[in-house]
């Protein structure tokens, strides 16, 4: 089957948004520093139509990351667009006309709304059902492909807290951020049990590859 | 110079000790799984005087933590004995007769007491007056080897922001503990900046060096 994924990068201090995110910092305060060793890469430049670039030991990295996805799952916050109900003139998302996904994502949220289809394969669907059933169309439009869980924090607590997350790639950054969104917090016992499969030093950054332990 | 060093495991949730610590639970609930890639290697158990062990790639970042450190640095809650003026019977540390250091111990506190002299060739010395104080001290018993930082958590986090701690090798393991002790945490502005120089993959661990930036 396949398996639900998390990538996501991870300050030093635990957090993978700075502080007072807004719709100006979208990663809060500091938070653009996180994905620095990402957006030098050739292999990222290319997917966005830019030349050059680095290929270094995060290449393969950032090739799983970008790779074998059929469909995404994110978080009403990630979306973007503030809270409350989706107002006449819509908000259509941080990402642009034309997404970096080229498949269905599924976004999570209390507010109904149409699916919203973008250029080259994006269509974002809104969920208002839980995360279950958000994971049940997304495993269905992945057409045998990976799921990807994109966050924020709270979505991958949520779903690493119900065992729905199989593994969890964490690109740990040296920064301190200092506050913002923490990814690994809120758990209740039994907490989560995750294993250590693979560790990749790259500059900048080192990348740890975790699965879930049953 | 010597450097100021500092060697310590975290979970991936950003402890370095789990929730409740006590006399009984030194490291807090949870908080000796921690340990488990470190006291299951023949490079550690040899200098315990057992037998058997482990060799794997956390082979050398042991002989690394244990070796070429001339004097120690820890804070009173990590010597133990609760808070407050040092009772008749003096506690004489969580360490035992012959504790494992082998050389000069300072322990930062506002209470005086003499220095407490083990087997084994370690001494603590109580120092009440400051972390530059204690720097000072053990610079001079080091002669010429470095000076290591054994936490808790708090005395880290005051040598990392006063720009005195030069190098960090922080073992991520894959633990959820919840709570605790968490290393990374009251950092002021300007927040401590950091450059990753090296990342180690180790069976259930992944050790990262850091050093100082300017």
């Amino acid at each position: 089957m396949s398996k639900v994924r998390l990538t996501m990068t991870m300050s030093l201090d635990g957090f993978v948004a700075g502080p007072n995110q807004s719709q100006r910092d979208p990663l809060g305060v500091g938070g653009e520093e996180l994905h620095e060793w990402l957006i030098t890469l050739k292999a990222f430049r290319e997917r966005h139509g830019e030349k050059g670039g680095d290929v270094n030991a995060s290449t393969p990295i950032a090739e799983q990351i970008l790779g074998g996805v059929g469909a995404t799952i994110m978080g009403r916050n990630m979306f973007g667009g503030g809270p409350g109900p989706w107002g006449d003139e819509a908000w259509s998302g941080y990402w642009g006309d034309d997404p970096p996904y080229h498949h269905p994502v599924f976004v999570l949220t209390r507010h109904p709304r149409e699916p919203l289809e973008l250029k080259g394969g994006t269509t974002f669907h809104f969920v208002t059902d839980g995360i279950e059933s958000a994971l049940e169309q997304a495993r269905a439009a992945a057409e045998g492909e990976d799921v990807s869980l994109a966050g924020g924090a709270n979505v991958v607590q949520q779903y690493l807290s119900a065992g729905l997350l199989d593994e969890m790639l964490i690109s740990v950054v040296p920064l301190l951020l200092g506050g913002g969104a923490r990814l690994f917090d809120n758990f209740e016992e039994p907490r989560p049990r995750l294993r250590q499969v693979e560790a990749v030093e790259a500059p900048g950054v080192t990348h740890i590859r975790y699965v879930r332990q049953p």
